[in-house]
């Protein structure tokens, strides 16, 4: 009986033409993580629900995916439990494994697991997919793939110039022009701090944090609704107006942030960090923006963002420095800073640009076209010599009509079409069609080898 | 609070050492796919439960991972499913997804859903994990990847012979020595045929199958235990001891065979294959096995399996041609044929065989000593520079204690390391320690470029 084919809702199948260009964005990515000394590590789809619970917020722990038990799950069900349908505490009994939400709580559940394996800094990248049961929407999926790095076990600023010099030579790769937004954690507690509310950090960098998105009168009255008082929003106003280039700024900040300890650090990081980026000359722009926070509670020092500049999207790498990542395991005091790149998002800026290389459309370099029998077996030992050479070839395994197997060979992006009939087999000198220009030329397999390496 | 920390029973963390050796696998066998003209697809993790119920038997459906609904599970829960216990329909009421299986059901759904995209014939390569709610014991894994190959669309045996040409290749990129077993389906029903017992075809080829590990006298007695009658054994004996060169063997199965269509066309199938075969020089050996039946019932052609010779350990890869792997999702007659390469034992046969190669080990070439912050500033300027010429470094983030940065690079098995001091920043004269050797050299930027690279 014939079956419905779908994929569930917020999923997808990726072809062969996406997956080759999504490849081409994660070997980019690989191949610099790996320049800097990064290597890679993978974490099971399914963690321990108690691994997972209560670490992303209400909202996260209704979004995770839950994994019914295997066998009898109804076995330590109480008729109590499904009497109240109570559907967390029934979820907690029958489903103990849920899908991981991000790679961050596995990492950090890696780390306390493997602590004796592990030689510090660790310095580790993880690309693998995340599901959340969020309501899917354009650009948002149930399932996605997250690119994170991270280097933990060091406090040393130079953690912090090394990943943005990765993101600047993986965006140049793929020739994206981003900008690189730097903030830093301990200049927002200082600002909360100075402006006499301490306690409302999280209100004040997530009201900032939407600046951009809602304008600067939306986020006064969102600081107003979150209860902070009139004599600090004044206080705020002008640092959240601070203009102009670094060399104002911080002089500026330095005045207004002096009673605070916090602040003043804050201040020198980004200072030290900005003077080694000033050496290395990055391709990327880059700047100091007082507005940046993100959201995520367990920033404590420079955070970071990374938009692309030509194109409407949102953010396409961000990150920062935290200090108690392992804490809820039971590693306290282990301070890490790492980034996650948007792979989907890179995805569709490289589309809108038009700057995914030709090697993504044209995947194999020639097909031998098969005229019968006899011909493919000859063709065969052609074929061998050609893979021998470093040459993607296949030989169509069908003697189908020429046009059927032309067809094949234009929509699969395929470069060159070679002919081997029965004169060719006898003369040596084969024929070579170029699929993009039309045209035909002839030689034997030597000169056909180098022509399409060349 | 502390919380254990642990992965789900039968799943496993994978360490960058083991991912390196893991990626290396995976390397080897995409290059060769791609070498061929086959491409890569993606499916997602979750199904709908419909797609993969009642596709690998009664076992196989127990075997699935089942995902809960998201939001109220209880909502269409019946208080009669309730009260009788009756668990698979009640999970088929609160869990309508399910983590996939293997990936030859998500691939049948594929081709269906997008048939319209494809261009035949397809010719994809799958490499996703997969998960099964087994008993987890050693070597066997609740997650584990599976790596499948597969053309469809094309009936033509030169791609049975492609893809033995791309194992032969992988396994010797591999330096791994092995044995390509080959038979044919139709062959075994032909047997089945000729001994009057054409409807035992799968009782007799599941017991053939085990020849080799429960013996000759056993799978009588299994054969015996499936009402398969005393006569049609004693026909059976004859050919289960064929024993000699395929030039001996073929002419008693034609005999054996003759008056058996299926059978006679299997012989023609594996004849036209052998010949193909012979002309094209395969590195490693191959041979007509009878007694390869391999398990999955949809095989109709060709069927394959392929062992490690100096190893104990099960078959490294496995596929076979299907005549219908579309028809379930309403779409008959699409024949195709594949192999899935077991990675897990691959890398056990490395290992056992000590055949990484040395990449594996030494993944970051060198790392630059941190002698403290003067230093370190003017040593990135330095690694720009490595980094720009191709070579895979990293720079020590604290100024740490010599011992400490050479214990690190020493655990990491990097290759190199460059002492950048005082005296050194004004000559311009480096020191190059070789971590293996442990020799010192001294030298100039560029020298010790060359000397890295060569």
């Amino acid at each position: 009986m014939a079956q419905k084919s779908s994929v569930p809702k917020g999923t997808r199948d990726f072809s062969p033409e996406e997956m080759v260009r999504r490849n081409y964005i994660f070997n980019t990515i690989k191949t610099v993580f790996q320049n800097y000394g990064y290597l890679p590590i993978e974490t099971p789809a399914m963690e321990h629900l108690s691994t997972l619970m209560g670490k992303y917020g209400e909202e996260g722990d209704r979004l995770l995916f839950k994994v019914l038990n295997s066998g009898d799950f109804l076995k330590n069900l109480d008729q109590n439990d499904i009497e109240s349908k109570n559907l967390s505490q029934i979820a907690t009994v029958i489903a103990e494994k849920g899908l991981r939400y991000d790679l961050t709580v596995p990492f950090a559940r890696y780390v306390v697991q493997h602590l004796n394996e592990i030689t510090f800094p660790f310095k580790r990248y993880q690309i693998q997919p995340v599901w959340r049961a969020d309501r899917p929407q354009k650009g948002r999926y149930r399932e996605f793939y997250q690119c994170d790095v991270d280097v933990i076990g060091s406090n040393s600023l130079l953690n912090e110039v090394e990943l943005i010099r990765m993101i600047d030579d993986i965006f140049s790769v793929l020739g994206i022009d981003v900008t690189i937004k730097l903030n830093n954690r301990k200049i927002l507690s200082g600002i909360a701090e100075i402006i006499g509310a301490p306690d409302k950090m999280i209100d004040i960098t997530i009201a900032i944090d939407k600046i951009e998105k809602i304008g600067f009168d939306l986020v006064i009255e969102e600081l107003k609704s979150k209860e902070i008082s009139h004599e600090a929003i004044e206080k705020l106003k002008p640092i959240l107006q601070l203009k102009g280039m670094l060399k104002e700024k911080f002089p500026k900040l330095q005045e207004i942030l002096h009673d605070s300890e916090t602040g003043m650090k804050g201040l020198e990081e980004t200072m030290t960090v900005m003077r080694y980026l000033k050496d290395l000359e990055l391709k990327a722009k880059w700047q100091l923006d007082l507005t940046l926070a993100r959201g995520l509670e367990y920033y404590t020092g420079m955070i970071i963002e990374v938009v692309a500049n030509k194109v409407q999207m949102g953010s396409v790498c961000g990150g920062g420095r935290y200090d108690d990542l392992t804490g809820i395991f039971g590693l306290p005091n282990v301070s890490g800073v790492g980034v996650s790149f948007g792979a989907d998002r890179i995805y569709d800026v490289l589309n809108e640009l038009e700057r995914f290389p030709d090697e993504v459309t044209h995947t194999t370099d020639l097909m031998l076209v098969n005229f019968g029998d006899h011909e493919a077996a000859f063709s065969l030992s052609i074929l061998k010599k050609l893979h021998q050479s470093g040459i993607k070839a296949e030989l169509y395994p069908d003697a189908a009509k020429m046009k059927k197997q032309m067809k094949y060979a234009n929509q699969k992006g395929i470069k060159y079409v070679m002919l081997i009939g029965e004169e060719e087999m006898k003369s040596g000198i084969y024929s070579l069609k170029d699929m993009e220009k039309g045209n035909q030329v002839k030689g034997n397999l030597e000169e056909i080898i180098s022509l399409i390496k060349a």
